[in-house]
Protein backbone atom coordinates (compact mmCIF):
# COMPACT_ATOMS: atom_id res chain seq x y z
CA UNK A 1 0.00 0.00 0.00
CA UNK A 2 3.14 1.91 -0.55
CA UNK A 3 3.38 5.19 -3.29
CA UNK A 4 4.80 2.53 -5.61
CA UNK A 5 1.67 0.40 -5.30
CA UNK A 6 -0.87 3.53 -5.18
CA UNK A 7 -2.19 5.36 -8.01
CA UNK A 8 -3.38 9.15 -7.01
CA UNK A 9 -7.17 8.01 -8.10
CA UNK A 10 -7.10 6.20 -5.23
CA UNK A 11 -5.80 8.76 -2.56
CA UNK A 12 -8.52 11.04 -4.38
CA UNK A 13 -10.98 9.06 -3.71
CA UNK A 14 -10.10 8.21 -0.39
CA UNK A 15 -10.02 11.84 0.60
CA UNK A 16 -13.72 12.11 -1.45
CA UNK A 17 -15.26 9.31 0.44
CA UNK A 18 -14.37 11.17 3.87
CA UNK A 19 -16.13 14.19 2.87
CA UNK A 20 -18.91 12.46 1.40
CA UNK A 21 -19.99 10.42 4.65
CA UNK A 22 -19.68 13.53 6.88
CA UNK A 23 -21.75 15.77 4.85
CA UNK A 24 -18.82 18.28 4.39
CA UNK A 25 -19.17 19.09 0.67
CA UNK A 26 -20.64 22.55 1.14
CA UNK A 27 -17.54 23.56 3.79
CA UNK A 28 -15.49 21.97 0.70
CA UNK A 29 -15.23 25.34 -1.43
CA UNK A 30 -12.10 25.84 -3.69
CA UNK A 31 -11.92 29.01 -1.68
CA UNK A 32 -12.07 27.43 1.76
CA UNK A 33 -9.59 24.28 0.54
CA UNK A 34 -6.89 27.08 -0.94
CA UNK A 35 -6.92 28.55 2.47
CA UNK A 36 -6.85 25.12 4.19
CA UNK A 37 -3.52 24.00 2.11
CA UNK A 38 -1.95 27.48 3.42
CA UNK A 39 -2.87 26.82 7.39
CA UNK A 40 -1.76 22.89 7.13
CA UNK A 41 1.48 24.33 5.43
CA UNK A 42 2.25 26.64 8.08
CA UNK A 43 1.95 24.02 10.56
CA UNK A 44 4.70 22.07 8.76
CA UNK A 45 6.49 25.15 9.00
CA UNK A 46 6.40 25.68 12.45
CA UNK A 47 8.74 22.42 12.88
CA UNK A 48 11.34 24.07 11.14
CA UNK A 49 11.03 27.87 12.18
CA UNK A 50 14.16 27.82 14.15
CA UNK A 51 15.93 25.13 13.08
CA UNK A 52 18.93 25.87 10.82
CA UNK A 53 18.51 24.92 6.85
CA UNK A 54 21.16 21.75 8.39
CA UNK A 55 19.01 21.10 11.43
CA UNK A 56 16.27 20.50 8.99
CA UNK A 57 17.90 18.36 6.82
CA UNK A 58 19.43 16.14 9.91
CA UNK A 59 15.56 15.13 10.02
CA UNK A 60 15.44 13.23 6.48
CA UNK A 61 15.17 9.70 7.17
CA UNK A 62 14.23 9.93 10.81
CA UNK A 63 10.62 10.96 9.95
CA UNK A 64 8.34 7.72 9.89
CA UNK A 65 5.15 7.63 8.11
CA UNK A 66 3.16 8.48 11.29
CA UNK A 67 5.51 11.04 13.08
CA UNK A 68 4.02 14.42 13.54
CA UNK A 69 5.96 16.09 10.46
CA UNK A 70 4.66 13.02 8.26
CA UNK A 71 1.14 13.81 9.95
CA UNK A 72 1.13 17.81 8.75
CA UNK A 73 2.51 16.69 5.43
CA UNK A 74 -0.46 13.97 4.91
CA UNK A 75 -2.44 16.81 6.05
CA UNK A 76 -1.46 19.48 3.24
CA UNK A 77 -1.50 16.53 0.81
CA UNK A 78 -5.27 15.60 1.67
CA UNK A 79 -6.26 19.08 0.83
CA UNK A 80 -4.78 19.12 -2.27
CA UNK A 81 -6.56 16.02 -3.07
CA UNK A 82 -9.89 17.61 -1.97
CA UNK A 83 -9.32 20.92 -4.07
CA UNK A 84 -8.33 18.63 -7.38
CA UNK A 85 -11.69 16.66 -6.24
CA UNK A 86 -13.84 20.42 -6.03
CA UNK A 87 -12.34 21.72 -9.02
CA UNK A 88 -12.49 18.49 -10.86
CA UNK A 89 -8.52 18.80 -12.13
CA UNK A 90 -6.57 15.57 -12.81
CA UNK A 91 -3.51 16.17 -11.09
CA UNK A 92 -0.69 13.73 -12.55
CA UNK A 93 -1.89 15.31 -16.11
CA UNK A 94 -2.00 19.34 -14.59
CA UNK A 95 1.97 18.40 -12.67
CA UNK A 96 3.47 17.08 -15.80
CA UNK A 97 2.09 19.75 -17.72
CA UNK A 98 3.65 22.38 -15.33
CA UNK A 99 6.98 20.16 -15.48
CA UNK A 100 7.43 20.50 -18.89
CA UNK A 101 6.95 24.17 -18.66
CA UNK A 102 9.06 24.56 -15.72
CA UNK A 103 11.80 22.41 -17.53
CA UNK A 104 11.70 25.32 -20.51
CA UNK A 105 11.79 27.79 -17.71
CA UNK A 106 14.94 25.98 -16.37
CA UNK A 107 16.83 24.28 -18.72
CA UNK A 108 19.25 21.61 -18.47
CA UNK A 109 23.04 23.62 -17.10
CA UNK A 110 25.82 22.60 -19.25
CA UNK A 111 27.12 20.55 -16.60
CA UNK A 112 24.09 18.06 -16.44
CA UNK A 113 25.72 17.01 -20.17
CA UNK A 114 29.26 16.17 -18.62
CA UNK A 115 30.95 19.14 -20.15
CA UNK A 116 30.65 22.14 -17.87
CA UNK A 117 33.39 24.95 -17.46
CA UNK A 118 33.28 25.73 -13.57
CA UNK A 119 32.11 29.25 -14.23
CA UNK A 120 28.62 27.71 -14.93
CA UNK A 121 28.45 26.92 -11.33
CA UNK A 122 28.53 30.56 -9.90
CA UNK A 123 26.37 30.30 -6.49
CA UNK A 124 24.14 32.97 -8.39
CA UNK A 125 23.49 31.02 -11.59
CA UNK A 126 21.93 28.06 -9.37
CA UNK A 127 20.07 29.78 -7.16
CA UNK A 128 16.62 28.47 -8.71
CA UNK A 129 13.92 31.33 -9.28
CA UNK A 130 11.04 28.88 -8.96
CA UNK A 131 7.85 29.81 -9.43
CA UNK B 1 -1.29 9.16 -17.84
CA UNK B 2 -4.04 10.59 -15.94
CA UNK B 3 -4.82 9.86 -11.99
CA UNK B 4 -6.25 6.36 -12.36
CA UNK B 5 -3.19 5.30 -13.92
CA UNK B 6 -0.21 7.28 -12.67
CA UNK B 7 1.26 5.85 -9.24
CA UNK B 8 2.36 8.78 -6.25
CA UNK B 9 6.04 7.33 -6.55
CA UNK B 10 6.16 8.06 -10.23
CA UNK B 11 5.15 12.02 -10.00
CA UNK B 12 7.87 11.52 -6.87
CA UNK B 13 10.48 10.27 -9.12
CA UNK B 14 9.40 12.81 -11.91
CA UNK B 15 10.60 15.51 -9.19
CA UNK B 16 13.33 13.85 -7.82
CA UNK B 17 14.91 13.43 -11.35
CA UNK B 18 13.72 17.20 -12.10
CA UNK B 19 15.39 18.63 -8.92
CA UNK B 20 18.70 16.79 -9.64
CA UNK B 21 19.62 17.38 -13.13
CA UNK B 22 19.23 20.96 -11.84
CA UNK B 23 21.51 20.61 -8.67
CA UNK B 24 18.67 22.30 -6.66
CA UNK B 25 19.58 19.63 -3.99
CA UNK B 26 20.88 22.06 -1.56
CA UNK B 27 18.52 24.05 -1.96
CA UNK B 28 15.89 21.48 -0.91
CA UNK B 29 16.00 21.38 2.66
CA UNK B 30 13.01 20.57 4.47
CA UNK B 31 12.34 23.96 5.88
CA UNK B 32 12.79 25.52 2.22
CA UNK B 33 10.39 22.95 1.11
CA UNK B 34 8.10 23.79 3.72
CA UNK B 35 8.10 27.44 3.01
CA UNK B 36 7.75 26.93 -0.92
CA UNK B 37 4.72 25.05 -0.38
CA UNK B 38 3.30 27.88 1.40
CA UNK B 39 4.49 30.74 -1.04
CA UNK B 40 2.58 28.26 -3.83
CA UNK B 41 -0.60 27.95 -1.78
CA UNK B 42 -0.86 31.79 -1.24
CA UNK B 43 -0.25 32.18 -4.71
CA UNK B 44 -3.27 29.61 -5.69
CA UNK B 45 -5.72 31.44 -2.68
CA UNK B 46 -4.86 34.66 -4.45
CA UNK B 47 -7.33 33.58 -7.49
CA UNK B 48 -9.94 33.16 -5.27
CA UNK B 49 -9.12 36.05 -3.00
CA UNK B 50 -12.34 38.77 -3.30
CA UNK B 51 -14.35 35.95 -4.45
CA UNK B 52 -17.62 34.99 -2.81
CA UNK B 53 -17.61 30.78 -1.63
CA UNK B 54 -20.27 30.67 -4.27
CA UNK B 55 -18.61 31.93 -7.01
CA UNK B 56 -15.61 29.92 -5.86
CA UNK B 57 -17.38 26.90 -6.23
CA UNK B 58 -19.13 28.09 -9.72
CA UNK B 59 -14.87 27.27 -10.95
CA UNK B 60 -16.11 23.34 -10.53
CA UNK B 61 -15.36 21.80 -13.83
CA UNK B 62 -13.99 24.87 -16.06
CA UNK B 63 -10.44 24.42 -14.95
CA UNK B 64 -8.65 22.51 -16.98
CA UNK B 65 -5.43 20.92 -16.59
CA UNK B 66 -3.37 23.77 -18.04
CA UNK B 67 -5.17 26.66 -16.64
CA UNK B 68 -4.01 28.87 -13.85
CA UNK B 69 -5.55 28.26 -11.28
CA UNK B 70 -4.48 23.52 -12.13
CA UNK B 71 -1.19 24.91 -12.65
CA UNK B 72 -0.99 26.52 -8.90
CA UNK B 73 -2.26 23.19 -7.78
CA UNK B 74 0.61 21.50 -9.55
CA UNK B 75 3.06 24.08 -7.94
CA UNK B 76 1.69 22.99 -4.25
CA UNK B 77 1.51 19.61 -5.23
CA UNK B 78 5.26 19.33 -6.64
CA UNK B 79 6.10 20.88 -3.50
CA UNK B 80 4.88 18.24 -0.98
CA UNK B 81 6.53 15.38 -3.40
CA UNK B 82 9.97 17.13 -2.81
CA UNK B 83 9.58 17.48 0.91
CA UNK B 84 8.26 13.75 0.98
CA UNK B 85 11.46 13.27 -1.64
CA UNK B 86 13.91 15.08 0.91
CA UNK B 87 12.34 13.69 3.93
CA UNK B 88 12.11 10.01 2.32
CA UNK B 89 8.15 9.49 3.25
CA UNK B 90 5.60 7.74 1.92
CA UNK B 91 2.52 9.78 1.21
CA UNK B 92 0.31 7.21 0.49
CA UNK B 93 1.34 5.27 3.68
CA UNK B 94 1.38 8.48 5.90
CA UNK B 95 -1.89 9.86 4.17
CA UNK B 96 -3.84 6.21 4.92
CA UNK B 97 -2.56 6.23 8.68
CA UNK B 98 -4.00 10.04 9.02
CA UNK B 99 -7.14 9.41 7.51
CA UNK B 100 -7.73 6.38 10.01
CA UNK B 101 -6.70 9.13 13.34
CA UNK B 102 -9.31 11.72 11.35
CA UNK B 103 -12.53 8.96 11.24
CA UNK B 104 -11.90 8.39 15.04
CA UNK B 105 -11.77 11.95 15.32
CA UNK B 106 -15.14 13.40 13.18
CA UNK B 107 -16.54 10.18 13.61
CA UNK B 108 -19.57 9.33 11.11
CA UNK B 109 -22.66 10.95 11.41
CA UNK B 110 -26.00 9.08 12.57
CA UNK B 111 -27.32 10.42 9.20
CA UNK B 112 -24.42 8.51 7.60
CA UNK B 113 -26.38 5.46 8.96
CA UNK B 114 -29.85 6.65 7.47
CA UNK B 115 -31.43 7.07 10.58
CA UNK B 116 -30.52 10.49 11.29
CA UNK B 117 -33.11 12.65 13.06
CA UNK B 118 -33.08 16.28 12.20
CA UNK B 119 -31.88 17.52 15.49
CA UNK B 120 -28.65 15.41 14.79
CA UNK B 121 -28.25 18.29 11.49
CA UNK B 122 -27.52 21.52 13.42
CA UNK B 123 -25.50 23.76 11.66
CA UNK B 124 -23.15 24.48 14.28
CA UNK B 125 -22.52 20.54 15.07
CA UNK B 126 -21.42 19.70 11.17
CA UNK B 127 -19.12 22.82 11.01
CA UNK B 128 -15.77 20.24 11.17
CA UNK B 129 -13.07 21.32 12.84
CA UNK B 130 -10.32 19.63 11.08
CA UNK B 131 -6.73 19.24 11.86
CA UNK C 1 -2.20 53.26 26.43
CA UNK C 2 -4.21 52.94 23.16
CA UNK C 3 -3.87 53.21 19.83
CA UNK C 4 -4.27 57.21 19.46
CA UNK C 5 -1.62 57.43 22.21
CA UNK C 6 0.77 55.07 21.06
CA UNK C 7 3.59 55.52 18.37
CA UNK C 8 5.11 52.61 15.80
CA UNK C 9 8.00 53.28 17.45
CA UNK C 10 7.39 52.41 21.09
CA UNK C 11 6.13 49.31 19.99
CA UNK C 12 9.14 48.65 18.14
CA UNK C 13 10.94 49.29 20.99
CA UNK C 14 8.94 46.84 23.18
CA UNK C 15 9.32 43.91 20.64
CA UNK C 16 13.15 45.06 20.11
CA UNK C 17 13.66 44.78 23.95
CA UNK C 18 11.98 41.58 24.28
CA UNK C 19 13.89 40.15 21.86
CA UNK C 20 17.48 41.29 22.84
CA UNK C 21 17.04 40.14 26.55
CA UNK C 22 16.21 36.81 25.39
CA UNK C 23 19.03 36.51 23.18
CA UNK C 24 16.82 35.45 19.98
CA UNK C 25 18.67 38.02 17.95
CA UNK C 26 20.35 35.00 15.78
CA UNK C 27 17.16 33.23 15.53
CA UNK C 28 15.62 36.60 14.04
CA UNK C 29 16.69 36.71 10.28
CA UNK C 30 14.54 38.30 7.65
CA UNK C 31 13.87 34.91 6.34
CA UNK C 32 12.60 33.42 9.21
CA UNK C 33 10.70 36.17 10.85
CA UNK C 34 9.11 36.34 6.92
CA UNK C 35 8.09 32.53 7.38
CA UNK C 36 6.71 33.36 10.95
CA UNK C 37 4.67 36.05 10.03
CA UNK C 38 3.30 33.30 7.81
CA UNK C 39 3.01 30.70 10.69
CA UNK C 40 1.03 33.55 12.69
CA UNK C 41 -1.18 34.23 10.21
CA UNK C 42 -2.33 30.85 9.44
CA UNK C 43 -3.05 30.68 13.31
CA UNK C 44 -5.69 33.66 12.41
CA UNK C 45 -6.86 32.11 9.46
CA UNK C 46 -8.18 28.71 11.20
CA UNK C 47 -10.64 31.18 13.18
CA UNK C 48 -12.15 32.07 10.47
CA UNK C 49 -11.55 28.68 8.00
CA UNK C 50 -14.98 27.11 8.31
CA UNK C 51 -17.02 30.46 8.50
CA UNK C 52 -19.31 32.17 5.97
CA UNK C 53 -18.31 35.48 5.29
CA UNK C 54 -21.19 36.60 6.75
CA UNK C 55 -20.34 34.18 10.24
CA UNK C 56 -17.01 36.47 10.17
CA UNK C 57 -18.18 39.54 10.28
CA UNK C 58 -20.73 39.14 12.82
CA UNK C 59 -16.91 38.63 15.00
CA UNK C 60 -16.74 42.39 14.86
CA UNK C 61 -16.89 44.03 17.90
CA UNK C 62 -17.15 41.12 19.94
CA UNK C 63 -13.03 40.54 20.08
CA UNK C 64 -11.80 42.15 23.09
CA UNK C 65 -7.65 42.88 23.49
CA UNK C 66 -7.33 39.54 25.46
CA UNK C 67 -9.34 37.39 23.30
CA UNK C 68 -7.73 34.30 21.07
CA UNK C 69 -8.40 36.62 17.49
CA UNK C 70 -6.85 39.34 19.31
CA UNK C 71 -3.72 37.55 20.06
CA UNK C 72 -3.11 35.95 17.20
CA UNK C 73 -3.35 39.42 15.57
CA UNK C 74 -1.32 41.14 18.15
CA UNK C 75 1.31 37.92 17.15
CA UNK C 76 1.67 38.55 13.56
CA UNK C 77 2.06 42.47 14.40
CA UNK C 78 4.50 41.58 16.65
CA UNK C 79 6.49 39.75 14.06
CA UNK C 80 5.72 42.44 11.33
CA UNK C 81 7.49 44.90 14.07
CA UNK C 82 10.46 42.02 14.17
CA UNK C 83 10.44 42.41 10.46
CA UNK C 84 11.26 45.69 10.37
CA UNK C 85 13.33 45.92 13.26
CA UNK C 86 15.89 43.34 11.65
CA UNK C 87 15.82 45.38 8.43
CA UNK C 88 15.81 48.80 10.12
CA UNK C 89 12.36 49.55 7.98
CA UNK C 90 10.56 53.03 8.71
CA UNK C 91 7.15 51.10 8.97
CA UNK C 92 5.20 54.30 8.91
CA UNK C 93 7.04 55.53 5.92
CA UNK C 94 7.02 52.66 3.98
CA UNK C 95 3.09 52.47 4.26
CA UNK C 96 2.79 55.50 3.07
CA UNK C 97 4.56 55.26 0.35
CA UNK C 98 2.89 52.19 -0.57
CA UNK C 99 -0.72 53.35 -0.23
CA UNK C 100 0.48 56.40 -2.15
CA UNK C 101 0.84 53.58 -5.15
CA UNK C 102 -2.42 51.69 -4.44
CA UNK C 103 -4.40 55.24 -4.75
CA UNK C 104 -2.47 55.42 -8.42
CA UNK C 105 -3.43 51.71 -9.01
CA UNK C 106 -6.89 52.10 -7.87
CA UNK C 107 -8.31 55.59 -8.26
CA UNK C 108 -11.05 56.87 -6.72
CA UNK C 109 -14.42 55.79 -8.52
CA UNK C 110 -16.65 57.91 -10.20
CA UNK C 111 -19.24 57.23 -6.86
CA UNK C 112 -17.07 58.83 -4.65
CA UNK C 113 -17.26 62.38 -6.17
CA UNK C 114 -20.84 62.14 -5.97
CA UNK C 115 -22.18 61.42 -9.98
CA UNK C 116 -21.55 58.09 -10.24
CA UNK C 117 -23.79 56.03 -12.85
CA UNK C 118 -25.20 52.44 -11.69
CA UNK C 119 -22.64 51.07 -14.60
CA UNK C 120 -19.97 52.07 -13.07
CA UNK C 121 -20.74 49.83 -10.36
CA UNK C 122 -21.12 46.79 -11.66
CA UNK C 123 -19.81 43.75 -9.18
CA UNK C 124 -16.73 42.53 -11.43
CA UNK C 125 -16.01 46.55 -11.71
CA UNK C 126 -15.46 46.82 -7.39
CA UNK C 127 -13.60 43.21 -7.26
CA UNK C 128 -10.57 44.82 -5.64
CA UNK C 129 -7.05 43.28 -7.46
CA UNK C 130 -5.25 43.99 -4.70
CA UNK C 131 -1.38 43.61 -4.31
CA UNK D 1 6.43 61.56 9.43
CA UNK D 2 8.25 58.32 11.02
CA UNK D 3 7.39 55.57 12.80
CA UNK D 4 8.42 57.58 16.03
CA UNK D 5 5.84 60.47 15.15
CA UNK D 6 2.79 58.51 13.95
CA UNK D 7 0.60 57.09 16.17
CA UNK D 8 -1.01 53.45 15.47
CA UNK D 9 -4.46 55.34 15.22
CA UNK D 10 -3.26 57.64 12.36
CA UNK D 11 -2.49 54.54 10.53
CA UNK D 12 -5.48 52.58 10.74
CA UNK D 13 -7.32 55.58 9.94
CA UNK D 14 -5.19 56.25 6.49
CA UNK D 15 -6.04 52.21 5.78
CA UNK D 16 -9.91 52.94 6.55
CA UNK D 17 -10.44 56.17 4.65
CA UNK D 18 -8.94 54.48 1.60
CA UNK D 19 -11.11 50.96 1.81
CA UNK D 20 -14.41 53.56 2.48
CA UNK D 21 -13.27 55.68 -0.75
CA UNK D 22 -13.26 52.51 -2.76
CA UNK D 23 -16.19 50.70 -1.20
CA UNK D 24 -14.30 47.71 -0.51
CA UNK D 25 -15.75 47.53 2.53
CA UNK D 26 -18.07 44.60 1.50
CA UNK D 27 -15.10 42.67 0.34
CA UNK D 28 -12.88 43.01 3.74
CA UNK D 29 -14.68 40.67 5.71
CA UNK D 30 -12.24 39.43 8.87
CA UNK D 31 -12.10 35.77 6.98
CA UNK D 32 -10.90 37.77 3.59
CA UNK D 33 -8.53 40.03 5.20
CA UNK D 34 -6.79 37.32 7.68
CA UNK D 35 -6.79 34.79 4.15
CA UNK D 36 -4.75 38.20 2.66
CA UNK D 37 -2.63 39.00 5.51
CA UNK D 38 -1.01 35.31 4.67
CA UNK D 39 -1.00 36.03 0.64
CA UNK D 40 0.86 39.36 1.55
CA UNK D 41 3.20 37.66 4.00
CA UNK D 42 3.94 34.70 1.29
CA UNK D 43 5.25 37.36 -1.62
CA UNK D 44 7.36 38.17 1.13
CA UNK D 45 8.84 35.24 2.15
CA UNK D 46 9.62 34.65 -1.83
CA UNK D 47 12.16 37.48 -1.46
CA UNK D 48 13.85 35.24 0.91
CA UNK D 49 13.18 31.36 -0.35
CA UNK D 50 16.07 30.11 -1.94
CA UNK D 51 18.43 32.37 0.40
CA UNK D 52 20.75 31.04 3.66
CA UNK D 53 19.88 32.92 6.77
CA UNK D 54 23.15 34.54 6.37
CA UNK D 55 22.39 35.59 3.12
CA UNK D 56 19.14 37.32 4.41
CA UNK D 57 20.48 39.00 6.70
CA UNK D 58 22.74 41.13 4.86
CA UNK D 59 19.79 42.65 3.79
CA UNK D 60 19.76 44.42 6.84
CA UNK D 61 20.25 48.27 6.44
CA UNK D 62 20.04 47.98 2.54
CA UNK D 63 16.17 47.72 2.45
CA UNK D 64 14.87 51.43 1.70
CA UNK D 65 11.36 52.48 2.62
CA UNK D 66 9.97 51.93 -0.97
CA UNK D 67 12.04 48.73 -2.05
CA UNK D 68 10.38 45.51 -2.99
CA UNK D 69 10.57 43.89 0.24
CA UNK D 70 9.42 47.43 2.14
CA UNK D 71 6.49 47.56 0.07
CA UNK D 72 5.66 43.83 1.02
CA UNK D 73 5.66 44.47 4.60
CA UNK D 74 3.78 47.44 3.90
CA UNK D 75 0.77 45.41 2.17
CA UNK D 76 1.17 42.94 5.43
CA UNK D 77 0.83 45.94 7.47
CA UNK D 78 -1.89 47.39 5.94
CA UNK D 79 -3.92 44.04 6.15
CA UNK D 80 -2.89 43.42 9.76
CA UNK D 81 -4.49 47.57 10.60
CA UNK D 82 -7.72 46.55 8.09
CA UNK D 83 -7.83 43.81 10.30
CA UNK D 84 -7.74 45.64 13.29
CA UNK D 85 -10.17 48.11 11.84
CA UNK D 86 -12.97 45.24 10.95
CA UNK D 87 -12.74 43.34 14.04
CA UNK D 88 -12.71 46.94 16.15
CA UNK D 89 -9.65 45.54 18.23
CA UNK D 90 -7.23 48.20 19.57
CA UNK D 91 -3.90 46.64 18.59
CA UNK D 92 -1.45 48.58 20.99
CA UNK D 93 -3.12 46.79 24.13
CA UNK D 94 -3.47 43.31 22.25
CA UNK D 95 0.28 43.56 21.69
CA UNK D 96 1.21 45.24 24.87
CA UNK D 97 -1.09 42.37 26.42
CA UNK D 98 0.21 39.26 24.67
CA UNK D 99 4.22 40.49 25.36
CA UNK D 100 3.10 39.89 29.00
CA UNK D 101 1.49 36.85 28.49
CA UNK D 102 4.77 35.68 26.20
CA UNK D 103 7.20 36.95 29.05
CA UNK D 104 5.93 34.81 31.58
CA UNK D 105 5.94 31.63 29.11
CA UNK D 106 9.69 32.79 27.84
CA UNK D 107 10.94 34.28 31.59
CA UNK D 108 14.33 35.77 31.38
CA UNK D 109 17.06 33.59 31.51
CA UNK D 110 19.95 33.61 33.97
CA UNK D 111 22.34 35.71 31.62
CA UNK D 112 20.56 38.93 31.26
CA UNK D 113 20.42 39.08 34.62
CA UNK D 114 24.65 39.05 34.72
CA UNK D 115 25.44 35.96 36.48
CA UNK D 116 24.39 32.80 34.07
CA UNK D 117 26.50 29.80 34.27
CA UNK D 118 27.81 28.69 30.31
CA UNK D 119 25.72 25.36 30.48
CA UNK D 120 22.39 27.52 31.24
CA UNK D 121 23.60 28.55 27.68
CA UNK D 122 23.04 25.68 25.31
CA UNK D 123 21.52 26.04 22.05
CA UNK D 124 19.19 24.06 22.10
CA UNK D 125 17.13 25.72 25.46
CA UNK D 126 17.81 29.31 23.50
CA UNK D 127 16.02 28.19 20.53
CA UNK D 128 12.71 29.94 21.21
CA UNK D 129 9.37 27.79 20.64
CA UNK D 130 7.27 30.81 20.26
CA UNK D 131 2.94 31.21 19.81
Amino acid sequence: MSDSQTSVAELKQLVQEFVEARRWREFHTPKNLATSILIEGAELCEHFQWLTPEQSLELAGQVDASSPIAEELADIFSYVLATANALEVDLSEALRRKMLKNAIKYPLPDWSLGWSSPSARSPAASVPKQA
